[in-house]
């Protein structure tokens, strides 16, 4: 397959008319083939036309339609070959294990939903039967089911240029839904996001859908973005990115005479919490394994370990002396973009800058695409009266924050702005004091784990990858596991409807074979 | 029981300090004993207080307990007996039948939500099991459950003085979710307020529960519910009544450092479709109940019907001259507040001013505090042109809008804001008209009902009392009946937890025999 640099407004493909950009190889900052010229404005009206055209098709299509759908989906990304996986890696600088991994993860995604969408509880179908003899009145016949929100905008993540991109989770779960989709590529990766929205354009056609169900649009500014969130016909926002862009696309989605809610996912530094027994039993083992999470692709993940909190002692200590040898050790590594590399080496400076920070270790330097590791240290008092101490770095830095005792440790956590996940390293001794600490982690986090680190984000039924607010615009959700779809989903109810009339999900007899609560229990079948 | 004029801060009665304000006898205007000063500012800072300590507790009470606990308000409720009734006759002046059924609803409501919590599928227990054998990687242990939000602001209604009051849908779902509530009296009803409120301190108390989870706050201004929304150990906001003032709320929560969620039921004029088959059929029985769901609680209902949409002709003419009929003969009736009178009379008045709009009928003239019904009539064109047309009018008040055809009227309901309810009458010749117009109701709408109006409300497990915006400030949400409880919970994720750190929710073992899903498949039991 070829890149062309053409945006895909349903089922055409062309070439846009304003200002191009290209892709950069991340590796050699040198620039790729071809142009992207910008999508203009009336291209986008016509994908949100198109969208809203597609909408009430789409999302009365049958659950096996859809399902069948997203398999189609991931069956064509596959059939891409190598030829994504090169482009992905001359994009991002992200290795080959990695983009492969992230291409099995993103067609495993899209295989949940098409097992979700058969399953069929996400839409929640419930039916109150008429009761014509209750007194003092009558009571109708109620049904209710989640029905799709409307037409989704999706932005492209730079640090997941599949998983959480063209065809990711956000994609999906809308898609999955019964929500048309447009895509604002990513200007970090725009070949994969073509060749990626090429596999989804021909699924669409293959599978006899209104051409509206999927769009692309690449735009090197903002334009495009902002234009999509403002725009009337567009119901929902997925977004994975900076604190920035996410509360921008927040604020306009607010402002519109019709506000509609944004998903963003947006910051997060994931407290790790190391308790003095696990630092005691295994200090030196924590630390090698901290060092390889904090260096996994670059750091460039939002579920990096960011912020460690211990207790200092011989354990701490030993935890520190092997973490800092292996990232002295952990060779720099290539940036997703000449923008983030700057970035990550701009929070870094400021970091080691700062009166209360002092430098632990570094890794090796690299060249200018390329990202060092580095460790700081502060103490709790420093970390509670300077607020930028908790802002992101994204790549792999981390701040060890030395708290005199387990309580300096909790108002740390008090402290905190909300987090996508929080890791507990722990030994049965700890029970207690974890024990203590939870409440108040629950209501900082989205997922909290035990000896291990948030990165690797199991694409599953039980995942949250969200929080609370800074983490995400909107911590009642989250953006990858099956629950995603309900971001998506809203209910109406149906009363004294008959048969003939009510949507296929609600008849009586049941036709799409759904899961239903019949005056609030679940049917047996 | 006597009414005191004291705030309710957890288990403590005390008057305000500030500006006090009295309850109003609806029918004669006459101020009612006794005052009511206004909470202070430190009243609100104490129960929010009290609220955040309450809240880890009363959150991990086990479902059975808070079941009995919403039980236990339902029974004290019934235990204040008439005085209520009387109390709230007099400040509402809606009739003793009515008011006894809402007490009936109010109670069912809290007993229905007990009927949730012992269910347990509302908190969405999910378990994806370790699979330490995979390859490439292993799968950790994921568990997923739903956790309270916090404590939740509610605003009491003036319209629903009990059901959408003190202990009403939203104090019922957010206790049920396990989340304290700050309750802002409504101050067209604050006898009535207290009465309840004590029956839930008392149910606090009785059932050995921190005090924080409930408070009561009066103040006949805004400091006090303002003060409420932006206070940053307030999690979540429920609120029923006027657009500007949900508008407001939402103003002041996102402006927070840390957005929440305001669930705003703010506006609807719940467009009844005539279609000509039904108007054919049964016109003339179609308008006598047409006119008794306008008039009924001197139409001061979210989901009053008041918009009608129908073709000219006969049918037609046979509804209108039921509906005029009966309009003129309903009895002016008593309004819940001088204000709500006034401002009724405001919007009628501008309505009958309006150029383009003919008053087909009135109702008998009453007293200073009673509401007269009006009908008015215009067609589709003005309605297109004039957005005022669309304005609610609070009160028992309704627009006939002559539509020349099917398609004019999906020209009307394209143009229609986001709605509550829309009514449908039919007979089977109308089918294919009506679903032709499903799709599009659907999008604008909570609740599509077939051969009867929106106001009746049931609290059940299928409806869906919301709609998208401006009908309420969030469209993914209903505020009656059992998915209501689903606004105050969001999901976390707990990773390789030891089985003895888990929530009792989550424990393998299961010791709160909650529903569970095991790798996305609902367990049988």
């Amino acid at each position: 397959m070829t890149v062309r640099g053409e945006n895909l407004i349903g089922a055409q493909a062309r070439r846009g008319t304003q200002a191009a950009f290209r892709g950069i190889e991340a590796a050699t900052g040198q620039t790729l083939e071809p142009d992207f010229p910008g999508a203009s404005l009336d291209d986008l009206d016509r994908a949100c036309a198109l969208a809203e055209a597609a909408f009430d098709t789409y999302r009365e299509t049958n659950p096996e339609a859809r399902a069948a759908f997203l398999e189609t989906i991931a069956a064509n990304i596959l059939d891409i070959g190598d030829d994504l996986v090169t482009r992905c890696i001359q994009e991002t600088g992200l290795p080959r294990p990695r983009i492969e991994g992230e291409r099995a993860r993103t067609v495993g995604q899209l295989r949940l939903f098409a097992g979700v969408l058969r399953e069929g509880s996400a839409f929640e179908i419930r039916i109150d039967p008429a009761l014509p003899d209750r007194k003092p009145l009558p009571r109708p016949d109620l049904r209710l089911r989640k029905v799709a929100l409307g037409p989704v905008a999706v932005f492209g993540a730079s640090n997941f240029p599949l998983a959480f991109s063209v065809a990711g989770g956000d994609t999906a779960s809308a898609l999955a839904a019964g929500c048309p989709v447009i895509v604002k590529a990513h200007p970090a990766h725009p070949g994969t996001s073509e060749l990626v929205g090429r596999a989804i354009q021909k699924a669409v056609a293959a599978s006899g859908l209104p051409e509206g169900v999927f769009s692309l649009l690449f735009d090197a500014g903002q334009s495009i973005g902002q234009g999509l969130v403002a725009d009337l016909r567009i119901a929902a926002v997925g977004f994975t990115g900076s604190r920035r862009g996410g509360t921008a696309l927040v604020e306009i989605a607010a402002k519109r005479p019709r506000p509609i809610p944004v998903y963003a996912e947006m910051s997060s530094i994931n407290p790790v919490l190391l308790f003095p027994g696990a630092l005691a039993a295994r200090g030196e083992a924590i630390g090698r394994a901290f060092a390889a999470s904090l260096t996994l692709g670059a750091g460039q993940f939002c579920t990096n370990p960011g912020l460690l909190l211990a207790v200092p002692g011989p354990g701490l200590d030993a935890f520190l002396a092997s973490a800092t040898a292996a990232l002295r050790e952990s060779p720099a590594a290539t940036m997703l973009t000449p923008g983030i590399c700057r970035a990550y080496g701009d929070s870094v400076a400021r970091l080691a800058g700062h009166a209360a920070v002092t430098r632990l270790a570094e890794g090796p330097e690299g060249s200018a695409t390329q990202g060092r590791a580095a460790l700081f240290a502060t103490d709790s008092d420093a970390f509670l009266s300077e607020p930028e101490l908790q802002e992101e770095m994204f790549g792999a830095a981390a701040l060890v924050v030395r708290c005199p005792d387990l309580a300096a440790i909790r108002k740390v956590l008090e402290h905190l702005e909300g987090q996508l996940t929080a890791s507990l390293h722990i030994t049965p001794d700890d029970h207690a004091a974890v024990r203590d600490l939870l409440p108040l982690l629950e209501r900082r986090v989205g997922r909290i784990l035990v000896d291990g680190f948030g990165t690797g984000v199991e694409v599953a039924h039980a995942m949250v990858h969200g929080g609370p607010y800074p983490a995400t615009s909107d911590g009642r959700t989250t953006s990858v596991g099956s629950l995603a779809i309900d971001r998506f989903l809203r209910p109406v109810s149906y009363q004294d409807l008959p048969d003939a009339l009510l949507p296929a999900a609600l008849q009586e007899a049941n036709p799409l074979g759904l899961p239903r609560r019949i005056d609030g229990t679940l049917e047996r079948r």
